[in-house]
């Protein structure tokens, strides 16, 4: 006998995306050392914590000082607290009614959708958009559910929305009933939005088909236009048909912070294998409570900090501030002829390569020629190929810069 | 078609130990009001952080407040100046090398614990000791790995080695070969330890029978005699065999801070299903880096001044401090006759129920007669019936109050 692997994993892609730029950079930058090198590549915030949440965290640690207010092990699904100020600030206003019990703390956004198709069975169809954040995909892969792969690198049990210029990157609803739906909107990496109506035709479909929509709303904070939803849940019936995870990292520059949340609703049913409806908030607490103990105390009263009426206030001024970047950014490629998308209602442009490059030629050519940093769209899956991401999150200064040099190179 | 859920998850155990103690600890405090009910059952900390720690964690926080300092995203294995502190304090000493890329930062041991079994096959065997800290069976059962649930409550598919007071509370080595065995020592719930003879056993047991071995050491800075190892790497060629998983919960008073790192050595191997030996650590990395974005990095920063000198001194006066109770809970039980075990290098103390009683009676005869709060041990499993857990984690007010109540009731 002999301990064996968990031979999924030996169906993921060898090299991560953000691993090959920092490769790249690297080269670059011993090559050149002089250089001065814009990073509009990896989606990190770069602008501090904003007063009010850094007062709200030091008190906090400081709480942790005294025997009286020292916190040990708290709820593993969030402090009260924190809890109640989501709900009162980020779904009531919408008229969404959101119980207690549906909202689980956590430690990240990404460890949330990574975590969340553990408590689903194996048999089910999974559907993601393409380009598409690689979490959604690597942990179905991980867990068994992507079959093989297939010559374009793509998994042939996954089901794939191909958005792309030509259909405006709007997802058409699959061809085939799929059960677990991963959507990102605004969208990582397009930075695209869907309205009203096209959210509420995915909520229909589901269901239709008796399917769950994973919905990542990690970027909502930077919605601008009044028609785009800022929760799934703003669709009547969503409750009936979708998870929705939301981050602090995105919004209050939490990235390095760690909180984020998940709403599982309570309307949620899974079939079990003998047709039993199983409660998918009851499978969730029993995967939170098991393998989870609950975000660090300060943290939370760090995040609670973000409802405050100064804390909300600063942190508008943060993000307007990334997005006078990105109406830069998108203002300042149009001049220059080149077919962008995003970047009004996120951090993210999506930029289509010029002549027709390929994702990471076009990435080379502004590494070496403006020394500029982006992402290759084809890193994001098969319809990234032909485009690459800018992000907002940088300061002023830098984005006026790198837009300034892209306006010298030819394209 | 529909969406079905993870049928393992039925065949866990519906009610959960201390949300059974919770309901009957509400109930008798419902019913009376007046009493002051002293808790010693679930082992959370009780002294708040030292001012080393305290100060650190603030001043990372100053960091996070200026665009300069500010930190985003950061390694997910942890940062660089945490990882070098713990193989420099924690291991060095002891002449075990460990490298930078062995040692893994994370919020949690439950966590840990809970999701390295993601990495392996489904087909391998599992062995636990009983009693058991139950996340490593609850995740088992939870993948797959627990077959179906027996009359007594124990799952087909898992070895267990019963630890009782015929024994010692030391387990004999399986009769049958196992791939994965958990091991938790000092014993979370027994307090009892192995000695360095005792723990080469099951690390030889290892390595004649290609398993690897899951240690447990979240309580290794409550070790006060010579011959217990508290790294497993301290036995010869246990790199070639185990991962340890180590917490600051327990020792720096973390749990609601969140804080821990588990050891992937590069040794490790398991086998693909055509036979190709795996790196674990690799394995471990990818599983890392795909569903978990780092901890904290004030945390980080917090727990880094653990490892200083001023650190070192504040948090051994905690556990000197937990340790004392520990002795007045041995010796005042011991002085009334009873039969106790653990509490000398662990802050648990594991008694044995007097009159054969049942673990639940007198669990309700201790909670009703002296108005104490223990763990009844039957919750940790089959061979924790007739026991009953204490912890030191209280003060030295309450736990000599404790022990004078229970000098006053008939056992």
């Amino acid at each position: 006998m002999s301990v064996t692997i968990n031979d999924n994993y030996l169906l993921l892609q060898d090299s991560y995306l953000f691993v090959d730029i920092a490769r790249r950079l690297e080269n670059f930058q011993n090559e050149n050392p002089d250089k001065n090198v814009i990073k509009m590549g990896i989606g990190d915030v770069t602008k501090p914590l904003s007063k009010t949440v850094i007062k709200a965290f030091k008190d906090a640690v400081d709480e942790m000082s005294d025997f009286n207010s020292f916190r040990g092990y708290g709820p593993e699904q969030g402090y009260s607290f924190l809890v109640e100020a989501i709900i009162k600030n980020d779904f009531k206003p919408s008229g969404i009614n959101i119980d207690t019990d549906e909202v689980f703390i956590s430690d990240g956004a990404k460890c949330d959708t990574g975590n969340i198709q553990e408590i689903f069975g194996l048999d089910n169809k999974v559907c993601v958009t393409d380009p598409i954040y690689p979490v959604y995909v690597d942990t179905n892969v991980m867990a068994g559910r992507g079959g093989s792969i297939t010559n374009n690198g793509t998994y042939s049990s996954i089901v794939y929305m191909s958005c792309t210029q030509e259909n405006n990157f709007i997802p058409e609803l699959p061809k085939e009933p799929v059960d677990l739906i991963y959507l990102c909107f605004p969208n990582n990496p397009t930075g695209t939005t869907l309205n009203k109506d096209q959210l509420s035709k995915f909520v229909e479909f589901a269901k239709e088909n008796n399917s769950i929509i994973l919905f990542d709303a990690a970027y909502e904070s930077f919605i601008r236009e009044n028609d785009v939803p800022h929760s799934i849940y703003e669709i009547d019936g969503a409750k009936e048909v979708a998870i929705e995870f939301r981050s602090f990292s995105k919004t209050a520059g939490f990235t390095g912070t760690r909180c984020a949340y998940t709403i599982v609703p309570k309307e949620l049913y899974g079939l079990s294998s003998n047709g039993e409806k199983i409660s998918v908030n009851e499978l969730w607490n029993r995967r939170q409570t098991t393998k989870f103990n609950g975000v660090s105390y300060p943290v939370q009263k760090a995040a609670e900090a973000t409802f405050s009426i100064e804390g909300k206030k600063e942190i508008k001024e943060n993000i307007d501030y990334y997005m006078e970047n990105a109406k830069i950014i998108r203002n300042s490629l149009s001049n220059l002829g080149l077919n962008i998308y995003g970047g009004v209602n996120s951090p993210y442009i999506w930029v289509k390569t010029p002549n027709n490059m390929k994702s990471w030629d076009f990435f080379d050519l502004l590494l070496n020629e403006a020394n500029i940093v982006g992402t290759a769209g084809s890193g994001f899956g098969l319809s990234g190929e032909g485009y690459l991401r800018l992000t907002a999150f940088n300061t002023l200064e830098n984005t006026k810069e790198a837009m300034d040099r892209m306006s010298k190179i030819k394209l």
